[in-house]
């Protein structure tokens, strides 16, 4: 499988989302005219290098897809193992729902817990081949610890800066990986600021969600995993829980490229869903107006850290995708976010976090609304393992005095 | 890959690990005079059934190896995605330690977060094929949540009993799961008692460690993985931490079938190393004795939840398998543990637990003793992510104020 640099490095140029102005890869990029940047490919080169049927020789992760990824060099893959991810079929769940083809893709078993793996994987890698040393990022959940965990593994210092409320699973995980963490009384946003005036005097990369242009192209791999799970063909409907977008952005990009390559075996492409809390829903509120940018969203707060998300950079991005792909963005009640996890857990066994309960929300309403119907195949992104959100989780446990005999008919 | 039942079953019997004694598979069954079953196969048939390279061609999760797994009928499987484990080297760990060839096998990475899904997995899918509806099972940290997701998976009803001073992740997941949860102010063998004890009145299954047979079955996969990863040869040496013990009995067993079905290399087998916490150290004290049955713990404490396990009913086989392999027993100082798993975390961003950590104290003092030598091929198993100790490593993280200008010199 070990192949030389011209085979598998199939990256043609950068390519800023709101303009198409052509920039150069292979240098630091970030920003063009405050948006984000795509990464293009000679897609005949990949065509041509890989097929279908190679990927059957390869390992189980997302590296599988070694040409639809940036990095040039092998020896810059900065890796933890990020094996494909499990799709899971869920009758229990769906029946509930009264649904048959149900499935949750969960993101929860990659390395840190948690989507943002793939992301900061790609990321920390293309950091490594363009020579960065020191790495920076705002987090309001699981990116954080996703950063640390990756530049600990690539032998660079991190920083990383969150909201004082962030949960505490993700506040302990950064200090564990090693990064220099530090709380701010304040939003995501004010902790983006923070990192982005420290860029000159502490010498970091601003790794920021759609600063730099790579953790698209790691997110991108959900859909490549997706697209090979269901044998080179797309669901009828994706629910995305979406704080910055990355993810959704990132999956469109990727039926795209598969398209475009000529690896599915139809022309179905899914409607996208993308999910939030009535508690920070700024991509919702944006979408029923008819707008393609968003604006912040006021007094933000919901239990799903990483919905929790008042600016988005990549607003356009998303909107862009929801709406080519006759989609919705759609909002769950706040409230109803535990019992959906609750439920979701305690009926497949899988650990649902809270931003994925967000979906069967959103996927319950659509479908009452017959938007949604009950034949189509259905497929929900658990973003996260819901260990990580003790605070949502809290419960009473009875306690029994085992010194005593046991009333039996008490426990249930 | 879809067979019929006899190709894929080759289960022969049960067999008592005390004295031997035959046990018919395909019925309930637990202890017979108190002590642990194995299941033993035809192994001439799995010979037949499957080869090395039949494997190639199948999912990479620990069902590839179904031959060699107790399940009769596939629907009875009942499953999260146990996708394979990555084995991940680690060479900056590995120079702290001086050493070139060391390895994490990432056990964090299955569903809900620790190795204990593996066995959960085979021994709640053989409930199911005997008809079990109900189960039960004491915890002292990662076991309960699992058997809680096995059987809200298979639609079981669950009980797990725990002690107080569980990690409070372990306790909300449990509930989380579905399963009917109970604090006790005691130790996890008065929480086995009350498990014990239940069973006539509540109707449940016992599925305490080793006190149903396919634990240690679904425990061995860990076994099959590594020697599939590394070529069909096997590391010098394994450290393993050493609670109930069922993953390092479970990995003999799988090395001593690979051998009698052909599979490996060469003959070479690994040293195995039992790591335990000097707060809780049964089994090296049974070590150093010379004896093959340990004297109940005193006073155990130790921030290695899975390591707080003073009595292990399987102690003769975990002591066996360790003298066999000419290996060793050896506990790490309690206040080094959480100083190894920040180490680790940070040299490589791998979310070591403190159990791992144990190991890793382990390795250095036989590293430093001669016992283990630094070009030797070393693997160290990370039973459960870090994440789920936030109790061990609770840190002061500084507060920064967003509103005045940051002192970026103090930020170090």
């Amino acid at each position: 499988m070990i192949t030389t640099q011209s085979q598998r490095h199939c990256v043609s140029h950068l390519e800023a989302a709101i303009d198409g102005t052509k920039l150069p890869a292979g240098t630091i990029q970030t920003l063009h005219k405050g948006k984000p940047l795509w990464v293009r490919y000679d897609l005949d080169a990949v065509r041509e290098a890989v097929s279908r049927e190679d990927l059957v020789e390869r390992e189980e992760t997302m590296w599988r897809y070694r040409e639809l990824l940036p990095v040039a060099r092998d020896e810059n893959i900065v890796s933890l193992g990020e094996t494909m991810t499990p799709l899971i079929h869920c009758p229990r769940l769906g029946a509930r729902l009264g649904l048959r083809k149900l499935f949750i893709k969960d993101e929860s078993r990659l390395p840190t817990g948690s989507f943002k793996a793939r992301g900061m994987a790609v990321a920390i890698s293309m950091a490594k081949e363009l020579g960065i040393t020191r790495v920076a990022a705002p987090t309001a959940g699981n990116a954080g610890g996703a950063m640390a965990a990756y530049a600990a593994r690539a032998g660079m210092e991190s920083y990383v800066f969150m909201p004082s409320d962030t949960p505490l699973v993700n506040r302990y995980e950064a200090v564990l990986y090693g990064a220099k963490t530090f709380l701010i009384d304040g939003l995501i946003n004010d902790c983006g600021r923070i990192v982005g005036e420290g860029k000159e005097p502490m010498g970091w990369f601003d790794m920021s969600t759609l600063k730099e242009p790579y953790r698209i192209e790691g997110k991108k791999t959900m859909g490549l995993e997706l697209a090979e799970q269901m044998g080179w063909t797309l669901p009828d409907v994706i629910l995305y829980p979406t704080g910055g977008g990355t993810g959704l952005i990132g999956m469109w990009k990727a039926f795209d490229e598969l398209t475009q390559i000529g690896w599915l075996e139809n022309d179905n492409k899914p409607r996208m869903y993308a999910c939030q809390s009535s508690g920070c829903a700024p991509i919702v509120d944006a979408f029923d107006k008819g707008e393609r940018f968003a604006d912040p969203a006021k007094d933000p707060h919901t239990i799903a850290s990483g919905l929790r998300v008042p600016v988005a950079v990549g607003d356009f991005m998303i909107l862009d995708a929801v709406r080519e792909s006759r989609g919705k963005a759609l909002a769950t009640d706040e409230d109803k976010l535990l019992d959906w996890m609750r439920e979701a857990c305690a009926l497949e066994g899988i650990a649902l976090c809270p931003e994925a309960a967000a979906c069967l929300g959103v996927l319950e309403s659509a479908l009452a609304a017959g938007e949604i119907s009950h034949d189509e195949r259905i497929v929900i992104f658990n973003t996260g393992a819901a260990q990580k959100y003790i605070e949502a989780m809290q419960v009473e446990i009875p306690t029994l005095d085992h010194t005593k005999p046991i009333e039996w008919a008490s426990l249930g």
